[in-house]
């Protein structure tokens, strides 16, 4: 048997397609053109490559893209008073802030200081406190389990009653993603390094998540068959068949998984592309909320 | 064998000594009293028992108590005004807002306007929202979860690494608890009503949590030889030999539990004594934080 593939970039295609439309819709209808700031604090080369893609997407779909820097010394102040001159600009839907700050700027005030309106990366902490708790939902959900919910839900797959197993607790993926599937009404269990017995629990489960940053750790044997697998990983492996050296691997040995999983993200083209169209999403939303006042 | 009883009376007295000397000090080296104001909106006659019972504990350990009500007809506008103006009181420093609230008002927008550094109840969603996450504490944990993590601590019970299963999501016991003891590194499942396998999921579970508001449905062929039960329900069975015609019990059936399980706690006196002592711990912290500025 070999599972159906989620084909990531096929329906991260389709989510940037109806942004492009709803963007074009409010530009015709209310001569308005949804705005996302990014802010770069530092010369992080990773988080440069980060925010090029996401303005380029911008570009892309019709959406302004309004670039923010500020060097590796900006001060807190310095870093807060730029978020609060975005909060009051009217041309800025969305305000995405790269991650890793600088050691020396506190990332939890920063994150806390976006207009939760504006809080398209859905991290300020009463948008995490809605999504945590039943009968409230956020204004905007973290762009990565954001794509992941997506992806199951145009799998056609099950979750309500559905077991659910999420491997790794980051709050940018692994805690909000358990949430959103118990929202779901999935029965989910997050494991984590502490975890007893992970084998046992992933062969329970309906649904894995993995996104623990440990290059294929689960295999086809830990997984039930049928089940369905989302890979958020993305682990360099080595490879002298390429030029670089490497190629980039899951945190699911795909070859194995395949196998007995019933579908499947890939890595690339699974969950990655879903990010970046989920951000999309997010700022037009943001952009109607601005609009409809 | 017979499971260890968890004194939750005893437990709570011990939790109301330590915030009685920390008052007395408090008021010995700074001449400050700390307090707590209760806001009751209608006549509900549980929200009044409740709302003494806790005005009663802050006269036995020496807080200040506030008892503000309004009547059933109150608005929206009239709960929050007097909330801003309990915001701006400096002789208090915990607000607990007896729940539920009357239909027409917009619970959320009340707690969320409570003061976070007075948010003693912990329902603030930016305190849940930091419990909800990786490498951040909320200021103030609720009341029930905090009081069952302290009685698990007292009973010496392991929680990194234990398989730990909550049975029912509240938002004010079985949401939070899940968050508590993931950050205490245990491994931990969220059961609810449409659970597929509750059964099984009892059966490999060290620690029971159970929060689900059914009158003994956790018995004792369901749990692990030498598990932990915490039994947060508090349900009334019919009963001809008591003069009310009922008894209370818990989600768990005691008396078979209580032969499986290691340790496990009582109904009545169990959770039950902790809510209002943690409540207590919550203020007096609050009145450090003040004291402190």
């Amino acid at each position: 048997m070999s599972a159906k593939i989620i084909d990531g970039k096929l329906i991260a295609a389709k989510v940037q397609e109806e942004v492009r439309l709803g963007v074009a819709k409010m530009k015709a209808e209310k001569d308005y053109v949804p705005g996302l700031a990014t802010v770069r604090v530092g010369q992080n080369p990773a988080s440069a490559t980060y925010v090029r893609m996401k303005q380029k997407m911008c570009e892309k779909l019709g959406l302004r893209s309004i670039g923010r820097e500020l060097p590796e010394t900006a001060t807190q102040e310095e870093v807060m008073t730029l978020v609060k001159a975005l909060n009051a600009d009217p041309e800025v839907n969305g305000i995405l802030v790269q991650l890793p700050l600088p050691n020396h700027i506190d990332e939890e005030a920063v994150l806390g200081s976006i207009d939760i309106e504006k809080d398209v990366d859905g991290f300020h902490p009463v948008n995490i406190g809605r999504l945590a708790m039943k009968g409230r939902d956020p204004l905007f959900v973290p762009c990565t389990p954001a794509g992941c919910m997506r992806l199951l839900k145009e799998s056609g797959v099950q979750i309500s009653g559905a077991e659910a197993v999420i491997v790794g607790r980051s709050n940018i993926v692994g805690l909000p993603m358990a949430m959103l599937l118990q929202k779901a009404n999935a029965t989910v269990t997050i494991c984590h390094s502490r975890t007893r017995d992970l084998v046992e629990h992933v062969r329970n489960a309906d649904i894995v998540v993995a996104a623990i940053g440990r290059t294929e750790m689960i295999t086809g044997d830990m997984l039930k068959p049928g089940a369905t697998v989302i890979d958020v990983g993305i682990n360099q492996k080595d490879d002298d068949t390429r030029p670089r050296g490497y190629r980039l691997v899951g945190d699911v040995d795909f070859d194995s998984a395949k196998e007995v999983a019933g579908a499947i993200t890939p890595v690339p083209g699974g969950v990655g592309p879903m990010t970046i169209a989920m951000l999309m999403e997010n700022t037009l939303r943001a952009a109607e909320i601005a609009v409809n006042k």
